[in-house]
């Protein structure tokens, strides 16, 4: 048997409880092209979520990268090759000065581990303050930046955490620029309470589009003054591009560009090989001796040639099929239907997003704004079961998520859209 | 130019300082097959080093199941997929009962920085022993279980060492069960120190096979009385099975059957699928589910269809090449090249190892057993020279390592040991 509750069966077994899975029927999902999906019934699903194969499920250039290099060499980084050398190169390449060189890691987690030993070999101290409803990975170490873990191994207490901004419901009730203030200030009242432990300020880590926050809509130079305390202070500021980066959001390669700041080091994840296990620390030669001056690291799989052979695949698709202005071409032309939808529906408190990340936010009552938490999650499941993948995001979980593979086109938009206008006539929005 | 020297140039200016490589004069290797690696100038090496390409360079089965897959669909595991079940249900049917369930994660560092946080789900403390000369993986916690790194984020007080056993300078001059006493009492001392610590004792944490530490000949059973000490205060027993794992020591699957011990958690890494970046926690139903709901755990590329047809494809390889058992026969037989290379020269004092990992200690004087420390590192630089790929380490790094991949033959063992015995006849012990 390999239905459904079968398989359900054999993963609580074999993999333990509270292995989560997406959506009230879980989907088995067995084969992926571009931004299309397959089930196990033969079954297609638009995958209008998924933002890790990048340029597309199956990409054929990074499936040839991967299995050409697989089938020559895959070794580590202590016998030279030019794999990394010339991926790193590229890649830094897309950054401002003085961010031009790069440690390679396997994951995202793994990346934020070293940006937080980077911060305490630069500042000589411990403390960081992220925002309260963030995300930057599952070390033992890094998943204490996430206020709903349970800290782990090792005190927390040189975690900080500030309000995470919300454009719809801003901080004092004050949208713009003024609330860019109020944040800064917020970080500065952490930072005098780092500085009261033994721990001192370090820096500050942020997702600079504030995606697991909900993608709140921030003016260009939002985030300027937040970091200008950050470095009054003699902290370092890391930009989590997890999320934003690889030329998502369209309108820039990452999303430090778009608050025209040059982080002091960047981390970078999940869309980086299209689902090939690779992760990376951009940063500055100074911060990079700094670090390696202060700690040995040595990571057996990160940087080898496979790995770097499928991350360069993805910036040359990138650059090759123009995806970065594609995001901003589909990006602009989906948020245009959402406020077409935000029109029609009521329930549409809020659109928001930039290239293909973007989304609209659920609420029962525009004038309360109460978020219509119940409802979001019926729209998501019902929009599965019509064979469109999304999800909901945010501190009330009441915002639908919406970040394709960079592949996806105004074709695609419109069957989202089409659906998804059906999807919210039809579902009550209180339960029945 | 693409010469040593410009690469070294480049690897400085785009990874910074300090980032390690291999020998005097750094092999630039470009391609590889089976036990073989060939550099830029098209020279021949035999590797007799590498453990990650565990069944060998570039092994077709392994590589034509990455590319399938690859090609298929690459995803992570909040879909239902059959190929995590169908390796976990594979891997973990190596393993004694009750060690049934996996978590799969990227690295060995990642699987360590879980398996600790198993041990305070399960004990609700903190406190870790490990041995004085381990290495154990790269994240800012698990990095801190080896003595020589400096320790990183959050304090490590909650880390105590032993003395790593050594079975040719052993604990008060005494081999055997009289040194696994002595060992087993130390392991008691710093438990008792850790209860008197806010941290508690949660668990012992240990290669089983010493792999680091230089591969002492420990006797069937040596590691009882420590784990019963550790059982008896509460505390559980994570294998790190890293290296000797997946059939390396010939004799055994995995290190702790050599000891007769079940371990309470077992973490994989390297050699789990040939190179392509997986980890892995094996444990037994109620420690996973301690861990479950103790803390919140999901890794993207952790257990994704292509890492888990890589690893599958490594299991499958092992069982149909029958390469345990190759590992234990050409093992034997090195063995007794080695031996027969001590009987000739002095400064051998000392030959051991199990499978494919063995060695033999360099002393200056074998009444002394002062460590040749120098002369071993110029044979290891003139075994690259001529062709062969090794290493060495231990406490005083004069132990020769000798780890190839696993479908090493007699006939690649002897062309080793010939041109050892070329080497060590022509190296002078003392440098002029």
């Amino acid at each position: 048997m390999t239905g459904p509750s079968s398989l359900l069966e054999r993963r609580a077994r074999l993999l333990g409880p509270n292995v989560s899975t997406f959506y009230d029927e879980p989907v088995h999902i067995v084969k992926g092209e571009g931004v299309w999906l397959w089930d196990a019934d033969g079954r297609k699903y638009l995958d209008c979520y998924n933002n890790v194969p990048h340029v597309g499920h199956c990409n054929p250039r990074v499936v040839e990268a991967i299995s050409r290099q697989a089938a020559t060499l895959n070794t580590h980084t202590r016998y030279l090759h030019e794999g990394i050398l010339e991926y790193v190169e590229r890649l830094t390449g897309t950054f401002d000065d003085p961010l031009s060189t790069a440690i390679l890691t396997c994951t995202g987690s793994e990346a934020n581990d070293v940006a937080l030993r980077m911060a305490e070999a630069v500042t000589g101290r411990r403390g960081i303050i992220a925002s309260d409803f963030t995300y930057h990975g599952n070390t033992s170490l890094v998943s204490q930046l996430s206020r709903s873990n349970v800290p782990g191994v090792g005190n927390s207490d040189w975690v900080r955490f500030v309000p995470a901004p919300d454009s719809y419901r801003p901080l004092g009730g004050e949208a713009g620029m003024a609330h860019a203030r109020a944040f800064a200030d917020a970080v500065g009242e952490q930072i005098e309470a780092l500085k009261k432990t033994e721990h001192g300020f370090a820096g500050l880590i942020l997702c600079p589009f504030f995606v697991n926050e909900g993608f709140p809509a921030l003016p260009e130079g939002w985030l300027k003054p937040a970091i200008d305390v950050v470095r009054r202070e003699g902290g370092i500021f890391i930009a989590d591009e997890v999320q934003p980066g690889f030329g998502r959001i369209g309108s820039h390669m990452w999303g430090h560009q778009r608050q025209a700041i040059v982080p002091d080091v960047v981390t970078l994840g999940k869309p980086m090989a299209n689902g090939h296990p690779v992760g990376g620390v951009v940063t500055s030669p100074d911060i990079m001796s700094a670090f390696r001056n202060s700690f040995r690291y040595f990571n057996t799989f990160g940087g080898n040639p496979v790995s770097c052979a499928a991350a360069m695949a993805v910036l040359e698709e990138l650059e090759d099929k123009d995806l970065v202005s594609n995001a901003r071409a589909v990006g602009d032309y989906a948020q245009a239907r959402l406020r077409d939808l935000a029109q029609k529906y009521d329930f549409i408190g809020d659109t928001r997003g930039s290239g293909l990340i973007f989304g609209a936010e659920m609420v029962l009552n525009p004038a309360t704004k109460e978020p219509a938490i119940d409802f979001t999650d019926r729209v998501v499941n019902e929009m599965r079961r019509r064979g469109i993948i999304l999800s909901k995001l945010g501190r009330h979980k009441n915002t639908l998520k919406i970040r394709p593979p960079m592949p996806f086109g105004t074709e695609h938009a419109d069957l989202l859209f089409e659906t998804l206008d059906d999807v919210l006539a039809s579902t009550p929005l209180h339960h029945g």
